[in-house]
């Protein structure tokens, strides 16, 4: 059984709004064990609408369309279902007398445009969309499904909740379920993993993928079953071993963050935690304090724009002002006295430590174990960058923390 | 001369992630004048993006991947274009060599998963990637180009703008030229800019459209010509009328960020500014220390993660602890002189501020001509919440450096 999304709207295809339709079905398909295995997008085109919409219904059981069916002249899709499966298209005076009924109680005129929206391919099934103007259908044709909906993304999950999701299970069986697990690793790299687990990624069911973040490799195992617990039952062996080769490079699971992951250890360790960074500028201590126990793990954090700047903040005990090991480490004492804190955390390194030749970005943590420090690191500009750092500096606490060894 | 798209990645089809690329690579190929009519999106599965490939290339004249080019088993781009171009995969001394010394750069071990990465479809081209270890290639198949590049969008974008499109417009002779101006406005919403300037966006060209971001809505201007000159000819007056209506809601224009415009400011009059935060976490500081002149222009700044524990983080001189104006303008002064500001900037509310019941957020700046605030808003979660409220602190302020009135 096998599925395929088709949005359709030439503004997606300027670049102007980003599909989020499709992961959104994407998910909800994943959720009831439908295997989805293309989406497509294509702009208001009858032609091209058409012969997209023939190529899957070729290959795929149910095809769901979002979009082209407003009252416009570039709104295509009826015409186009009715071209792909060979049919006229008729008008439904059922429809039609829903939608003058719609815009009477909206005391709206309805226009002769909205008299098209009532015109559907012979044989089609009005699903009725009480949040909209746009009525969705359901064409079948030779086994195959077309489910047509509106392309605004809360008509469409309305619909789909309501109506289509429920339609689909009950006429495929689908008691199926397709479960995920996703372990969360830092401290290593994307290849790296792969050849420590290279042969469970061969699996059938479940399948194990990875999938690299700045600073993050998530390793995803799914399974399809019966039923949860079968699904549960099938991951569970693959977890453990997998767990077991990559040891503490996994920080957590499913949607824990390394943030929330560093937050919990502390709490659990009736520690706390302050911070200062220069180049980090911030996202270190707001990837603690946001999470669900932030507020309690993090004591506050110091802000500097340049490394120079930082002995006028913070009482470093005559180290060097310039940037380097000694200065990240007086920092980070300086920060966790200044604060109270067990630990203090300092990530001292320029402002965009992409630029070329720009120096290296220096961490260290001090606790009452005493200073602990990674090799300082060359930075990279941007969002990844920045990612990257923050994750290398939270593993440093959490290592600390949980008294692991280096990565 | 038509183009399509097709981003590779089983993630993609569990609506695990929304596909952004797409989008991002519409819009570029809109620019230089290349017609889009397809997107697909296909997993991990040699199979079906061989097939989906072989399809394209049918229809298209230039084919872009997306995603693939990692370096394990399910990273498949390489094998399919050599299967859907009927060519064999054959190791690249050169590219292994590149790959070899990127890992010696970084002193990390290559594996050989990473060779599997050197491995292109027979004639391929590589494309340098200087920002990633994915390298990318293009192939030539029967006059159609495939262009295999990335998935992480930041190594796709480069990849894009220094290479692709520049290749691109020399291959089809695509002179013609789309310029945008866009002016940055803030403390207006976008119904209220086009009730002022609703005429002008019903020219025809160039074309006047706006577009709303958190705190942020900019009005672009975009005009098609044979030449650079002269669609800047077309914009200029339309951008002057529009600057008159609008007014100091703009704040700047094109890629300029309202915190490179505090910054900017604050450097002109000699003037640093110091900031505490609770509830933006160091957005606020962030969003000016990174701008081009913001070492400069911020000597520091202090994040709580609660209201509470302001006072043991600043003198506050005995204002009360808990949250609310009195306390935002406390911080604000407390700040100024902890760090020998000329203006100290306070952001003061709950962590997460979208909680229902959760109390409203306040802002105060406090410089040389006493004391400016905001009325207290209540807050919203997420990222799109905190952009609000960082545009909201930073124009106030905007409006007290450049000596503006309220907006």
């Amino acid at each position: 059984m096998q599925a395929e999304i088709i949005t359709i709207g030439t503004e997606l295809l300027l670049g102007e709004i980003v599909d989020t339709n499709s992961a959104w079905i994407a998910r909800e398909l994943t959720r009831i064990g439908l295997n989805l295995y293309y989406t497509a997008t294509v702009g208001d085109n009858l032609r091209r609408v058409s012969e997209v919409l023939a190529n899957s219904l070729r290959r795929s059981d149910v095809v769901i369309t979002t979009g082209g069916l407003g009252p416009t002249v570039d709104d295509v899709t009826r015409e186009a279902v009715a071209a792909a499966t060979d049919r006229d298209l008729v008008l439904d005076e059922g429809l039609l007398e829903e939608i003058a009924a719609y815009f009477r109680r909206r005391d709206h005129p309805m226009t002769s445009n909205n008299r098209k929206q009532a015109h559907l391919p012979a044989g089609a099934r009005v699903v009725h969309n009480p949040v909209g103007t746009a009525p969705a259908f359901v064409v079948e044709s030779g086994g195959h499904l077309v489910i047509c909906l509106p392309g605004v993304p809360h008509e469409m999950r309305y619909l789909m909740e309501h109506e289509v999701l429920p339609m689909l299970r009950e006429r495929f069986g689908l008691t199926g379920v397709i479960k995920s697990r996703v372990l969360r690793t830092c401290g290593i790299g994307e290849s790296a993993i792969g050849a420590l687990i290279g042969d469970l990624m061969e699996l059938a069911n479940p399948t194990v993928g990875t999938a690299a973040h700045p600073g993050q490799t998530d390793v995803r195992i799914t399974a399809k079953a019966d039923g949860e617990a079968e699904a549960l039952a099938l991951i569970a062996p693959v977890e453990r071993e997998l767990c077991g080769r990559l040891g503490d490079y996994v920080f957590g699971a499913d949607r824990e963050t390394l943030g929330a992951v560093v937050a919990r250890c502390l709490v659990e360790a009736g520690r706390r935690l302050a911070v200062v960074e220069t180049v980090t500028c911030g996202e270190v201590a707001q990837a603690v304090a946001r999470a669900p126990q932030g507020e309690e793990a993090l004591l506050g954090a110091i802000v500097v724009p340049t490394c120079e700047r930082l002995a006028d903040t913070l009482p470093l005990d005559g180290a060097p002002r310039e940037a380097g090991q000694p200065l990240a480490d007086a920092a980070a004492e300086a920060v966790r006295r200044a604060y109270g804190a067990e630990y203090g955390l300092a990530v001292v390194g320029p402002i965009d430590p992409g630029v070329p030749d720009s120096p290296p970005v220096h961490f260290a943590l001090s606790g009452e174990r005493g200073r602990r420090s990674l090799p300082p690191r060359r930075g990279r500009s941007g969002v990844a960058g920045m990612g990257w750092l923050v994750h290398l500096a939270l593993d440093l606490v959490r290592r600390e923390v949980l008294s692991l060894g280096d990565p």
